[in-house]
This record gives C-alpha cells, structure tokens and sequence, in this order.
C-alpha cells in the first residue's frame, strides 16, 4: 500500500477523514502509524495529497488531509481480456490497473472455462478490491472501468468496433500476426485471448471489426506478463 | 505447461524417454495422455520437437521424440534482482524465465529483509523449478542461470562492473531518472531494486560503476510488472 486511496464515505468534512477496516488494519500494522504521523494519501478519482494521523485506535483512524497534487496520467487504453482463470484474474485486474489501463472488459472466449462466470471473484466487490489495491501499488486515484461480456459473437459484432472507434485497434495473437508497434502516439484498444489461445473464428470475428493480430514473438507467456510487455511496448 | 521439458535423466536413450513425478502427473491429469498421442517437448538446454506415447500408466510416461526445432532466442538481458519476498520470487523467477531474461543475480540490498535469505524459496531444487514452470510456460529450453549475492558493495563495486562490461548498464529507478530506452540492439544489464526502491547510496554505488538510472514513469509497480514491462519496452 504505496498510497491510502480515501473513498467518499471516508471523508467527514473536506479536511477530515476516519478510516476503517482493511486500510486502518494496514496502516496500523504495516506503517505502524501514530498520531502526528504523516501518510501519503489520494481521495478516489481525485487530488493526491497527505494525510497526519490526528487520532488512532483499535476501531478508527482520523486523519486531517491536503489534497493538491494531481494522480499520474491513465495511459489511453482499453483492455479487452479474456476472463482468466478466477486466481490469475485477481493478479491481472491488479497489474492492469498499476499500469494505468483506463479500461478492462472481461470477455467469453470459446476456451474460457463456463465455470469461471460464476466464480465468487467476479463479484462487484471483489473486482472493486483488486482495482483498489492496484491503485494503491501505483500511488494513482483514477479507478478504471471493468464491464463483463459474456457474449463474444455479439459483443464484437455490435458493440466492440462502435466502442473502438478512433483508436488503434490490435488483438494478441501468437500465430501469423506482425509485431506488435513500439510507442503509438494514439490510442489503442488492445485485446488479449485466453490460455490457449483465440480459436480462428474469434480471431476472424475480430479481424472484421478492424483488429490487426500482433505478436510478441513465440514465447508463450502468462496473461498478467503479457499484458504488462505489451503495455511497455506500446507506450 | 506448454510444453513437456526432457531433462537428461529422462532419456533411455537418444529417441526414448520415461517420464515421472510432476510432468507425468500433469500429463495425465491435464493433458489426459494415452498411448498414440502427441505431445510438445523440449530437450533442457536442446531442441524443440514432438514425443509419441508408447506406454502410460500410474507410474511412468514413455515416449518417442523427435527433436529438430531450435527454440527461442534468449533476450541479451542479464537482471539483477533486490532479492524478493518469497511468495512473489517465485512469479517472478518464473516469468523473467519465460520472458526469456538469459541471466538473473538475486542481490541482497537494503530494503531486502534479513529473513528472505533463509527461505526455503531459495534452495537449489525451487529455483531449479520455478525456471522449469517458466520454460515450459513459454515453449523454452534454455534453463537461464542463477546466482545470490549476499553483499552488495562488494558485489557491485568488485564484480558487477566486470561482469556487465559491453552491456547498457541500466538501474530501475522511478526518482530523478531518465525515461527508459526503446527496442535496444545491445545487450543489457537491468538492475532492479526492492519494495520501497534502493537507497540513495545504492543509487550512487550502482552509478558510480556505470549504471544509468531510469524510470518508467510516476506509477510504483510490483516488481514482476515492473520487469515485463522493462522488457517490453527494452526489446
């Protein structure tokens, strides 16, 4: 917790703010913070500042905080994923968010596994918590969107290439593709496949509504590693 | 696994193998092998090819290979590594692996915890593992090396000069640094420091023997993102 994302309901006044739960657990252990004590703090889709412990025991924290300094820019892309395996997907909406993805789609994919829609993971909560905790790593404020497609055909026929629209349009595919472009100035709607891969209809589909396979190369990597590659190629 | 790695123990001779444990495990869990299938393989350190059941069952795997496909380059990148926390060495063992990283030095630093080094993680048998999770993740043979170096000045001022001579000699820092070079053509050595980063009389160890400082950017990221989006951008 590089940062102590302060949500609406923190906040008594614009000034105060009274802590709770999973972040006074951490602060209280890991930054073993004490009244007068300074912390780095962020109030969610706004400013970062500081915050000084004012007040601190078992059940609440009081901090009085400065909110000055904008958060770090999002990077102007949408990640259209493939949902992962419900382990993996805690590690990637995390990392993606760090990296600064300003949204994440969660799509079906003929080699998604129909049980993983139905893993308690994909809950509103829990995909709020690894958004939060990725926030937290990279000291940002700005919460990316995530919506859930559990369509493909229809999602991408009907909805993906409106949504894409003015923006490079790339999907990563290991097979027969170019490489994928270094440092675009553009930006970029980048879709990743799942383990095993696209099957050729979906990257057919795909290559209809404008997207260009791109590879890495031939190694074959694990989705949070692929994602963070591609994210350090492309910008 | 992506691909069933052959260690030299496995052969019966130079066509034949008979595998155990783990791979045979997986094979016959997840792959549900039965004699006539073909499966990918990879000689450690050798050429990629395909391996024909010839007999299956609860405690061995044999196969016919034929091997003729060299397998992927590895990056000209050399990482050093504030040695991790143990659960996160392994990810990041494996993924620098199936990155195609060619050398990693685990370093002690100041931020390292003393207790990381008695780990069991970094016992030969679990470093050994991790890099073959990667290899077989990425359809690799080439075991990448290890070392662990517990001092860190005298490693840097004594050894790491000579080791990375030839090499761009880059340090991973997000405070006062340059931006990362693009798409390099040399071979590189990538430093890496800890949670909570080097302090500045590492920084200046590190400069002094000629590596550069450069960032990525305001976000503070986990070290396996970290490292897959420096290698993203580097190659």
């Amino acid at each position: 917790m590089n940062l102590i994302l302060l949500l609406p309901q923190d906040f008594i006044n614009p000034t105060e703010v009274n802590l709770t739960g999973r972040r006074l657990q951490h602060v209280r252990s890991v930054h073993r913070a004490q009244v007068g004590d300074t912390l780095r703090v962020g109030a969610l889709n706004g400013l970062l500042g500081q915050g000084v412990v004012t007040q601190v025991n078992d059940e609440h924290l009081t901090m009085a905080v400065t909110l000055s300094t904008p958060p770090p820019a999002k990077l102007a892309l949408t990640l259209v994923l493939a949902l992962p395996r419900p382990k993996v997907l805690n590690r990637v909406l995390a990392a993606a968010t760090a990296l600064g993805v300003a949204h994440i789609t969660l799509l079906n994919s003929f080699r998604v596994e129909k049980g993983y829609w139905t893993n308690p993971r994909l809950g509103a909560d829990n995909l709020l918590l690894q958004r939060l905790l990725g926030l937290e790593q990279a000291q940002d404020t700005g919460m990316p969107s995530v919506d859930l497609q559990r369509r493909f055909k229809p999602f991408v026929e009907d909805e993906l290439g409106t949504r894409s629209a003015g923006t490079l349009r790339l999907v990563a595919h290991p097979e027969g593709a170019g490489p994928c472009p270094r440092a675009v100035t553009t930006p970029v709607t980048l879709v990743v496949g799942p383990e095993g891969g696209f099957i050729p209809f979906e990257v057919e589909l795909l290559q209809k509504v404008g997207f260009a396979p791109v590879s890495l190369g031939p190694r074959i990597l694990r989705v949070e590693t692929a994602v963070a590659t591609l994210v350090g190629r492309l910008f």
